[in-house]
């Protein structure tokens, strides 16, 4: 069930995770800033702890320290080197807290413990012993621990993978059952779409876990894809909001972000009137794929498996596919999409097995974009798509692959029509607000 | 009894200890050349443990950092944001290390783990659990450990205070039972006298414990005061060497540093004929002190107690003190000399509590050094002392004060006088070499 705190703006007493990036902790003025934004939270009455980042730029010193150092890093001394940009900001956070006269302390990854598989620099999180933890916080002191790192079952430090942080937060949220895990980001909350591209973009009250997985792994950056899996996991209300909210800085319930919630919770905040029943949720866009075009591929058994495997192999995620039957007898093109960070790769990997494969020629196009509608609405409403493609269609943009999923429609189309597009389909499903967003 | 390391060149195998200070740990080029002395060492057949500190810089740094977040920061987290320093080094020479072909991995204060008194910014090692480290260095694994930090018992990250890396290095050696700790600087021993003053400066190829102590706390900054007390209690064969001695760094026992050791070693040496015995071994000299007279200070019983006291409390070290009687009757002046940094701190204390003491006026002097003769030979030989006073006596050199101890004999001096004491002493102990130092 709802909490109350976005839906009346006010809050009873809560156990809250609060987490906050690198750009909000970039320095010891801004660490001021997100200390005054934890202190109000202790302030009326809940119990915190606070999951930080490094500071913007440092791991990525760390990490080409380590790179000087040896190329082919070893994954431990690499983990033991980058965690300690995490473990600065949390002292220094937990400084700062008590130079405003909060009790506060640091908790590193080795000390709750945060005991991950022993995948270096990859790690996940297996457990949380937190009791020592939520002791603390009942007696009123705010915990403060670093993202990003953990323990291995062997005692060496581990970390998470870059942008590890929010699964952290979303973790210890867990391990402490908190009411709630706030992820304070330089945006403040999940939009409809894009403001930069579309100004009458709304932000969304709430969106499901299912959309938000769909929104962030095709564009939408707002939250790293992980943790949004594991707050579905474990049913951890996820709220994201800005840091970057004044110097008077205002406690969430009063300018509220955006809830991540169960399809449960959302059903209960249209029921609520809280919410408007919508078809679509959102419209997201990629511009980071590029297309692979195999033509006159022999069409018999087992051929497209001899394109996928090598790729699958080597870690490259192939997105939409499209068979073009046709033109010769036995023959057919095969369309599908790469990051476009493993174009090259992709491309030197086919070249290999040419004559396994037996295609023609390889085409590829990095000038494409991938615009997706994203909404739990059209799991029970038909013509999601047919309107997405008149829509589309009616202003002459080409439509060259599809690919659905039970809350989500995409098309590939031209990289130039992007902005076009989006603009086109949010004012199709009705998402424009009267009000032009900040 | 002495290993042949120093006094014939040769070297059998051995367990070694080293440890590489901030300026040798500045960047990954400086890091290189670390590991490129250190896996000479192991590849002589040593079992090899290294102590690094944070980059030159680096602390600084940080300790800015917490005095940013909080004038008056909590020593615990503190020691949480200072500790990353060298980490990071740590981290870092393992992975460069493992670049040149070496097996190594580093090992954390909490790991090992190193346990400290609970002193949080100025905690004492009590003891380190070496079982796992010796095994590891036996499998010839380079152990790397992180200088000046430990574990306190409530599980909290602890350092050791400014410098605290020698000692970490000592403690080490100690709890693996290394044939010897060596200490690289950016000096490459110990010489008789500051060779930036004395140019005939020999560097010295031994000194005792109780001699480095006094060497050290009088001026010859090469090691950490503590750390030689603490080689001295555990029997730490401690060796000074440069780590900057070319880019084909040259194992220790080409060009020998100097060895720290025990009276019964040096005795030993002495009847070798590896070292001629000296009634003196060295000149120091010490500008950082400053002189407070109080002028008429009643001459009773406890008055002396009520100066002292306060200042002791605040934990400022007073070194020479002298009572001129005299004048009036029943007063008397009374001169003593306080760190420099701590003069106005000092000053202030006493104007606090000058109706207790009774005192008339405060002069102070900041422009007075401190030379000292220093010797282990001095204990059975008079006349050491007489030669010092007459020498400086007669260039004219006058003496403010003097204070004595079993080894050593220092006077106070004008601070515009010191190269020129310096020089005459060294040449009246018959200290200058043929040679001019390099």
């Amino acid at each position: 069930m709802l909490a109350p705190a976005y839906a009346t703006g006010g809050d009873s007493l809560a156990r809250i995770v609060m987490k906050f990036g690198g750009t909000s902790m970039a320095g010891t003025e801004r660490i001021r800033r997100v200390a005054n934004i934890v202190r109000k939270q202790q302030a009326a009455g809940h119990e915190v702890a606070v999951v930080v980042s490094a500071m913007a730029g440092e791991t990525d010193r760390l990490v080409n320290f380590c790179r000087e150092a040896n190329a082919l890093y070893d994954p431990a001394e690499y983990d033991v080197v980058v965690a300690s940009g995490e473990q600065v900001t949390s002292g220094l956070l937990a400084l700062t807290l008590q130079s405003l006269g909060c009790k506060a302390r640091s908790w590193l990854g080795w000390q709750l413990p945060i005991h991950t598989i022993e995948a270096h620099a990859k790690a996940r999180i297996e457990s949380i012993d937190a009791d020592e933890l939520i002791a603390s916080m009942q007696r009123g002191e705010i915990a403060v621990i670093p993202g990003f790192q953990g323990l291995s079952e062997d005692n060496r430090v581990t970390t998470l993978g870059r942008g590890g942080s929010d699964t952290s937060a979303v973790a210890v949220a867990a391990a402490v059952k908190a009411d709630r895990c706030d992820i304070y980001t330089d945006v403040d909350g999940v939009y409809t779409t894009d403001p930069r591209i579309v100004a009458k973009a709304r932000k969304l009250k709430a969106v499901t876990y299912e959309e938000m997985l769909e929104l962030a792994s095709v564009g939408a950056k707002v939250l790293q894809t992980r943790s949004v899996g594991l707050a579905m996991k474990e049913g951890v209300r996820v709220q994201v909001l800005s840091s970057f909210i004044g110097d008077d800085a205002v406690p969430a319930d009063d300018l509220p972000g955006t809830m991540i919630v169960s399809d449960d919770e959302m059903n209960a905040l249209v029921e609520n009137g809280d919410m408007e029943r919508q078809l679509v949720t959102g419209i997201a866009h990629d511009k980071n794929e590029a297309k692979i075009i195999l033509t006159r591929v022999p069409d018999k058994p087992g051929a497209v498996a001899h394109i996928f495997e090598p790729l699958a192999q080597a870690s490259i995620n192939v997105d939409m596919i499209i068979q073009n039957v046709g033109r010769d007898k036995g023959e057919t093109d095969v369309t599908f999409t790469v990051p476009q960070a493993d174009l090259a790769r992709a491309q030197a990997l086919l070249e290999d097995k040419r004559e396994e494969i037996g295609f023609n020629r390889i085409i590829t196009d990095s000038k494409i974009a991938k615009i997706s509608v994203v909404g739990v609405g059209m799991k029970s409403h038909a013509g999601v798509a047919s309107t997405m493609f008149r829509a589309l269609s009616d202003r002459g943009i080409n439509i060259q692959a599809i690919s659905t999923s039970e809350i989500k429609v995409s098309v590939m189309i031209d990289e130039d029509e992007t902005e076009l597009a989006v603009r086109v389909l949010h004012t199709a499903y009705g998402l424009d607000t009267d009000d032009e967003a900040a």
